[in-house]
């Protein structure tokens, strides 16, 4: 069964899908989904995501949407296809359950926050709130203090494997290091960088961002 | 073993976890954390929980922070004791997933902003940011609006059974109706007012209140 992900390849939520896909070895098939058109907010995408935001999968009859929820229904139900992402125990995927939660309530917030006003307001002739800019570098500041530190312990953020944890980090770091001029906070904390150069080179990252 | 449990039993977060642990029929013992001394922003506290909030859990020599993560924690581990909070298939805690997302990422983001504003800030002396309280107020509608759908389709988030989803709205749900004089935004909507009289008549919900 080919899976269809709803939403454009490009879209940070998306990545973090098919990066997982690949992770796994299932095979999918992108249905592009037209933001510049307004087709997230369109009746027939509503119905499949009520809150018009993507991706949305379509494996056979099961439909699912939230990305973070999505990578932990084809982690478990291929457990034992490609690679593991959650851990050999019940401890271990207590862990990657952790780093995800802080992935999703710590850290991608302040980054949202910068690419939000550094590239999408310009864009939209909308001003930038510089205040919230400051604020956010400093939170996203001491968040990555404590990566650093967790980082010195254990190659990834769950322990000595890559999973869900480390997988869920790369579409928003991207942008951080990427398109918004932040690379410095990455790089001038060794572990963090050291993880982020190391993530960033498997083959399914390289193949996600090719999409 | 007796899991401790390190939080003020009234902090939200807490709440989720122990409400969790109340279901799951596991024994626990509160470590009381006094937020009026600071004690979570103490080292010996940091230690624990680098982010500085709570709860935590310590359970033999596993320790675990982010109440989300604790919950599925324990959902797992003991699969078959007490209430199944995950539901019986793959693809039934995918949906599970699905709304423990939507709630840490959709649901508790407005309701933060106006408990915040409105009960934490009067009493910091903080002014009220009027323009957040109505933005986080409309927000929140459409949220209750999708909720008021799905609701009325199927008797809990995920389905027909009682999950972590569900679980994981208690807390903020509560100070919504009883804090904040919001409950009108529940009781407006016939199928969240049911669901919600539903799972507060739970009794480990009473027995988390009591706490």
């Amino acid at each position: 069964m080919v899976v269809k992900v709803y939403g454009p390849a490009i879209a940070s939520a998306s990545r973090r899908v098919l990066a997982c896909l690949i992770e796994k070895e299932v095979e999918f098939e992108i249905i592009p989904i037209d933001f510049m058109k307004g087709e997230h907010k369109q009746p027939d995408f509503l119905k499949l995501q009520p809150f018009g935001v993507v991706p949305v999968i379509q494996d056979g009859d099961f439909m699912l949407y939230e990305s973070r929820a999505i990578i932990r229904y084809y982690a478990e139900k291929y457990k034992t296809q490609g690679t593991d992402l959650l851990g050999k125990t019940v401890e271990e995927r207590g862990v990657v359950e952790q780093w995800l939660e802080v992935e999703g309530q710590n850290y991608q917030p302040p980054i949202y926050n910068l690419v939000l006003h550094l590239i999408f307001h310009p864009k939209m002739g909308l001003p930038t709130d510089e205040k919230l800019m400051i604020e956010s570098e400093e939170k996203l500041g001491k968040v990555l203090d404590i990566y650093e530190e967790r980082l010195s312990k254990s190659k990834y953020l769950a322990g000595d494997f890559f999973s869900l944890a480390d997988l869920s980090h790369l579409p928003f770091t991207h942008y951080l290091v990427n398109d918004i001029g932040k690379e410095y906070m990455i790089r001038d904390r060794k572990h963090v960088s050291a993880w982020w150069d190391d993530i960033t080179s498997r083959p399914s990252w390289k193949q996600v961002l090719q999409l």
